[in-house]
């Protein structure tokens, strides 16, 4: 990929940390698997299942914890 | 998701971090399958799987780890 | 739930700790599958099989890892 | 369990420390499943597992970073 | 392996650091399984499949962790 | 075990770190799985599947975090 797309973990707010932790989730899958035509009929696969969704709210949590650090928790 | 929903991790106690930890895992859930009535259909499988809970446990751990250094594991 | 049954995450000494860590894991259960029958039912599920002590074991240490920090790795 | 088995998480050098990180990895099994018969009938469906093997090294792994933080990574 | 292939883990912007903590990850597999050719097999094990993709992204996010705390966030 | 294999987290540079992530997560399985043959008989189950090697990268990642930060991610 050559196209810009994080150029800082600093948010203004939790929300929006949480949001770029989301974005880092969806890009760390977007590498390994380009293709959006793929990416889309892959879909169902992890949205309808219960066990997916848990596994997919765990990467978030991963990379919100490396968010959050960076924010240092806006703590101010 | 336009609705403010986090706008900061500090809280009064841990237990109060813990509920927060629950909050931010299921809206991990969410943004990933924001359609309620799939996540309703969906609950049994997770809420009747001994493994599915303790998947479910995992995330919120987790999450709890971040809430928990924002508030300076609450020491004071 | 509206008990009250974390005010602290400091304790004693590391033993105790680690049964706070346990706690935490059995309370991310909990929360997700509040009906005690239940949760008796499905004890089998994860006490009788391999996998899923081991994931049981690694919620606790992630939530020993919160404790631990807290405590200050008890190193006085 | 009521006896005492978990004083300090320091330890003499980084070997003792893995050990120790094998130790509580084990008790965390053993917390959840204390009867002895079952953990030595489970021990195969582990032991002869590959992933099963990855996953047991994934706790430790976890735990063995708790205690080489507490040792402040035995650097001196 | 003899290549030299990670002189620092310190890069310009947080997006390098991102695919540095992508290269980790793949290096994780190859040092596992060396054969090229194996590994192009394998491919669309992963590569297809929902579970495998959320999987692969977890890996990364825990590498970024260690790339992001190397340095410090970018937060200059 | 009684040999001495691990004096030291400090590596000279990263890649000297990551390999001794690996060979932490090596050891962790041959804690739990001491019998060489056996070891050598399973390999195939997680050399040749995607998942599995896919496992054994995230634990590698998180021994890696360890490493990297005993070593203070060779900043200098």
């Amino acid at each position: 990929m050559t196209d810009t797309w994080l150029t800082s973990l600093i948010t203004a707010n939790p929300q929006e940390g949480f949001e770029l932790a989301i974005t880092l989730s969806r890009r760390g899958v977007k590498y390994t698997q380009p293709d959006p035509e793929m990416l889309h009929k892959l879909r169902p696969d992890y949205a309808e299942s219960a066990d997916s969704l848990t596994a997919a709210s765990q990467v978030i949590a991963i990379n919100f914890q490396t968010v959050a650090a960076a924010n240092n928790y806006w703590r101010n």
